[in-house]
């Protein structure tokens, strides 16, 4: 076929404040999303799944203490770690999630191993953790999440009640009171750190695939749009693949990911336009702050976000990966 | 305004036993349906929301020891109950769920108290158990789920190591040597146990709810639809009110219940039209089986199922309850 294989992926969006970034921070995000896409281009190049590509970069975002999933996610208020991911094939609709894991070192591997061979769809929390530890998953002590840059976020947002999702102006005086660390130069408090990938292999097939460490100081046990396929994760070779980053919480009340493919599917707009109408218009009509990573059958590539940043970039097999932070 | 407010119920979809079932028992169900149904009816008559009218009506499901939902839940592989319930309002699009709770007597109150106070829209687990006991839910032993009819359909399931969501010529042989009890004329290996309610008010909004046990021997941390927004409840006052029941990880797959509002909003269908192709045509290519109740904000009622049957009902205000078991 004479499309290329592609692969796109994100790292979370937010308030990137710009003052905060120095030029050799910059050049961390950017090495590491270089790196991670030309891992998902090889699984690609060597004629392997969508599915398989966007599992391997997803795992290696996880892998990564930069973004927040895996090792460098995010503190729960209650000082713990809860980890959700999912996994969707366009090929089949097949899909695997799992939430509120604690000891699996890579989530997005154990909601694969739930597409792969489960006959259900997603597992929570103790259920999660014993089907992962069937399954021979690598298992971790807590403090393997755990990275400096994300103690210190807990630490500033714990002093309030308030998780990150509150945009209210108590919340951003309380802020502008706390500059993110040079380490992370996307604002802690305004911060949406899941990661993502979405692919088009060379049998024309999609998948998409999500995972995070959720939000800065959330209530044990809250279940943000990761996990959840149609919100945070969808793929449907007739039309789509799409991981989203955001305001969870909107994105599920808006089942995001599934409505660009509904959009596409049922409206015959493209990938662009269904994409920008969720992001630019349906999200912010209920306050939604984030973007989505996409892609479609014929390789068209969108990464859209209404935030000020979002860790992005995607690589077209035989090509140089691109990636981009701001605006 | 003209439209009269109207509210539907369903107790969940399956193969039912004709032969099985007797006069007394289908006495039982049609009087528990048209009991709920008239309590939903009181609350829209009197000027309540949708909102109330299907969290009262959720509620009375769950009390009820017929229906898979609180009192009457089924069984996990585990020997334990596992709860799972969400709420939507269409006039906000405002979610609530919580999924995997073992102690809440009513899962739908909690999912409610998601609703109207946490900035979050679904707990899981422990942290779910922690935020109903927070707002002052009431908790039971687990002892309280128990029915002497659940425990029995979970023995013979036990005996395989499949869930009633397989469909192979296996089960089937076991299901028929496995005759359904006289108290639950739906075969238990075929049963997919949801309660849910969808309803429009005086004012003109609408809203949907669902809960369940889940089914019978499913692993435990399984999720199935009904905790999960877009599909197994789904709300917005510009198209539907959509509950779900059936096997679970179909519903999922398809996002059936926003499924069905999307396709009203972009492709211009009608409420049956739109529940008609997911339920006769779009689930039933991944094996989907089930049904669900929906109105839209005329008023218009649906009640469609590609099972043999499903315990379902509705009422308009000031009119007798409807209900029906069969096709």
């Amino acid at each position: 076929m004479n499309v290329k294989p592609v692969i796109a992926i994100h790292g979370g969006a937010g308030t990137i404040v710009r003052h905060a970034m120095n030029t050799d921070v910059e050049a961390r995000y950017h090495a590491a999303l270089a790196e991670i896409l030309s891992a998902g281009e090889r699984v690609l190049a060597e004629g392997g799944s969508a599915l398989d590509a966007v599992t391997e970069a997803v795992r290696l975002l996880e892998d990564c203490p930069l973004f927040n999933a895996g090792h460098g996610a995010v503190f729960t208020a209650a000082g713990t770690h809860e980890l959700d991911a999912s996994v969707m094939d366009g090929a089949t609709l097949d899909a695997g999630a799992i939430s509120c894991v604690t000891r699996v070192k890579n989530p997005v591997l154990a909601a694969r191993r739930v597409l792969d061979v489960s006959d259900h769809v997603m597992f929570t929390a103790a259920g999660a953790e014993a089907f992962a530890r069937e399954q021979g998953l690598e298992f971790v002590e807590p403090s393997y999440y755990y990275t400096e840059a994300r103690y210190e976020q807990w630490l500033k947002a714990r002093g309030t009640s308030r998780t990150m999702l509150d945009h209210d102006a108590a919340t951003f005086a309380f802020a502008s009171s706390n500059a993110p660390s040079e380490d992370d130069p996307i604002d802690p408090i305004k911060k949406f750190g899941t990661v993502g990938a979405v692919a088009l292999d060379a049998h024309g097939h999609l998948a998409a695939a999500t995972s995070t460490g959720g939000i800065t100081n959330k209530q044990a046990g809250r279940v943000g749009d990761a996990p959840l396929i149609g919100a945070g994760c969808y793929a449907n070779d007739a039309t789509c693949a799409v991981s989203t980053t955001g305001t969870g919480e909107m994105f599920i009340r808006m089942l995001a990911a599934y409505d660009v493919s509904a959009q596409m599917e049922y409206c015959g707009v493209s990938l662009e336009q269904a994409s920008n109408d969720v992001v630019m218009n349906k999200l912010p009509r209920i306050e939604g702050r984030g973007g989505l990573v996409a892609v479609d059958a014929k390789g068209n590539v969108v990464l859209p976000f209404n935030t000020e940043g979002m860790y992005r970039g995607y690589a077209r097999v035989g090509e140089a990966p691109v990636t981009a932070i701001y605006r």
